[in-house]
């Protein structure tokens, strides 16, 4: 790793690719629009931004983004560019205008996908990462190996306080290890933070009690940062295991200030990734979004889940969990836990499984817990049944057959 | 203006488009993939998302967007939604998280960009707006009229604090009323933020103190929000009139706080744009986008150019530009400035002043101004003389006749 900052680009141009990758590197550091007597060689050498690799992948006939330079044949390339730390140091912020600012909006550019973001080891010294990971996300939720089973509370939006916390109740009597808000649940007049909090912990808190299994709840305390604040510290003083934050909504400086101010593990959740993803010749690839969140701190990060209920394809949330679960860098791996969701069942343990080669993750399911014909509990067993055959490599329908939880839902989850 | 929070889309389905409608209202808001006996009908009727407007504009043959769920025809829709306040209450955060989250992952859409929104009197009790707006901007810039006249430092980054504040010197010596670092600019090793600041700000106060007319500068002072804070406080007490900050890279937290501990407008930058809006069918469009960062506090609000270098049409730039200067909200306009920028010079004044009717904006030009053959001073001069001649209705030749500084600014910006 060397002490520059390398960022991957998917690439359409219209233009002769090396002199593209040449403008975007040049508009992303000291280049401009036109030749300035200033921009002096030594100067460049200095601070220009670097093109490490072009390689032509394949070509088309139309732009895919639109674009007032037209063409008769667009190049699609991978582009590595490199910017020296002198640059802009350290700093996150800065770092997102410099490798994913103004270079989407270039004529030369007819698409532009960043892919993929390497940091020399001064952002790991400057930033704190995750406080809790999988370790400590699995101490405080007491689950020691496979996922943490867990559920969204439904409808998003609409229970009161109350109506809330009698659901929580049916779902920790099933033995549930992890529930969370919905994301757009946070602090609405009709089912207000604080109140939530409360009325939920006491049913949480006296389940433990009686039990000695303690659910983990992420209570969506989005918001202007003093009530953040606010709002984490009554979930810790209710005896809550964490919080949760939409990424999007807040930007990066507010989950840096949570991560400063927290002693709770951060689920971080990424309402609006279609708008950053879902075209494919534009915005962001997963990987190397969630450096900029895990290095600011992010504990638990939404990758969706197989089979989904979007538009997602499996072969994406894939790339995206491995990436949650990849080391950052030498010496500072900062993994967080990926979280899977929508649409789920234990029908997708397996895969899931295999395709990750660990269980280092929250797998929740809403329908494919409330639906199980012999309640809550069975749907929780099932599920987690689900995926201890998965780490056994025993497969489902002989699991089965010796486990009735099981066995009731493959009827319903087909 | 009811107590519902209203947004309107440009939809592209291929499901039936009513369908389409109802799935987007229920995932945002009480609605989910199954149906569930506890979204009761009432619950549905208070805090379900309503479908307030469906258009049918026009078909397509093919999907804008991936999507696994093919059709024979993708019909494009305005769809106008609202939300009762009592979901979320007046929280930019979650309104973002509830108007522009995971409906743009949805199967049933091929195409979604949000395309305006209103907001109830409580946001506008909620939130500062712009401590500034265009009348503090001009009275600490000392503009009366017309456009403030501005540039940006270049090369974007790789000058020292000390070359900086000799392009300052010109600039100062010239005239300008107003220079911005570049996004890329903040607070690198190779140009310090506290040093940049210092030396700069000893030619403007110099400048000042011998022509009585201060020019504004516009620090970039992005970063992690301790950072911005300690920056804002030295701009300040070195007698600096403005800070700016990188909307996508802080956030709307990011903004907020700036906005709270700030005594000085705050410029602000839309790096990242691009990956915002640049495809037609995804995304945002300024109008709604500008929105949230108006009421968070933003004063200035880059919006591009006419005849631009990027890829952004003329016609986006002067809407962009007429939604920072339309009032919020009745009682509460919180007008900002919009900031003209890219391959900008005087041949686009008359056509910008006509498009919007006054000359409350700043307008920045680079090449245009450093070009100028007799320095300087001459294409500041040359620039200011444009819009006196536009908000004249003069035209610009005629104009020419008659001041020497632009008649040899038409002979290059040609």
């Amino acid at each position: 790793m060397s002490d520059r900052i390398h960022a991957t680009y998917w690439l359409e141009t219209g233009d002769d690719p090396a002199r593209a990758a040449e403008t975007i590197a040049g508009e992303q550091s000291s280049g401009t629009f036109v030749a300035l007597a200033t921009e002096t060689p030594e100067l460049k050498a200095r601070s220009g931004a670097r093109v490490e690799r072009l390689e032509v992948l394949d070509h088309s006939a139309t732009p895919s983004l639109p674009t007032p330079v037209r063409s008769t044949r667009y190049t699609r390339c991978r582009l590595e560019l490199s910017w020296p730390i002198e640059n802009l140091g350290a700093c996150l912020p800065t770092l997102m205008a410099t490798v994913a600012g103004n270079l989407f909006e270039l004529r030369c550019v007819t698409g532009l996908r960043i892919t993929d973001l390497r940091l020399p080891p001064a952002f790991a010294a400057e930033y704190p990462g995750p406080a809790f990971g999988i370790a400590g996300t699995r101490r405080l939720a007491g689950v020691d190996r496979g996922p943490l089973i867990g559920t969204i509370i439904k409808p998003s939006v609409g229970l009161s306080a109350s109506e809330t916390a009698e659901q929580v109740r049916l779902l920790v009597d099933g033995g549930i290890d992890f529930i969370k808000d919905d994301e757009l649940q946070a602090d609405g007049p009709h089912c207000p933070f604080d109140e939530r909090v409360r009325r939920v912990m006491r049913v949480v808190n006296e389940a433990a009690d009686r039990t000695g299994k303690k659910a983990m709840v992420a209570f969506n305390l989005t918001g202007d940062l003093d009530k953040m604040r606010r709002r984490h510290d009554l979930v810790l003083a209710e005896g809550g295991t964490c919080v949760m934050v939409c990424l999007n909504s807040v930007g990066l400086v507010g989950l840096r200030e949570l991560r400063r101010h927290a002693q709770l593990p951060i689920h971080a959740h990424r309402a609006g990734w279609g708008w950053l993803s879902r075209s494919d010749a534009l915005g962001w690839d997963y990987a190397p979004w969630q450096v900029f969140w895990r290095l600011a701190g992010a504990d638990h990060l939404h990758v969706n889940g197989l089979r989904n209920k979007f538009s997602e394809p499996d072969d994406s949330v894939i790339a995206a969990a491995r990436s949650v679960l990849a080391p950052l860098m030498p010496g500072a791996p900062m993994t967080a836990m990926p979280v899977f969701s929508s649409g789920q069942t234990g029908l997708q343990a397996h895969d899931t499984y295999s395709a990750l080669g660990c269980a280092d993750l929250i797998h929740t399911a809403g329908g494919g817990i409330f639906g199980h014909p012999q309640g809550v509990r069975a749907g929780v067993e099932a599920l987690r049944a689900s995926w201890d055959a998965a780490m056994a490599g025993e497969p489902l329908a002989e699991r089965a057959r010796r486990d009735a939880a099981l066995a009731g839902a493959l009827e319903f989850w087909r």
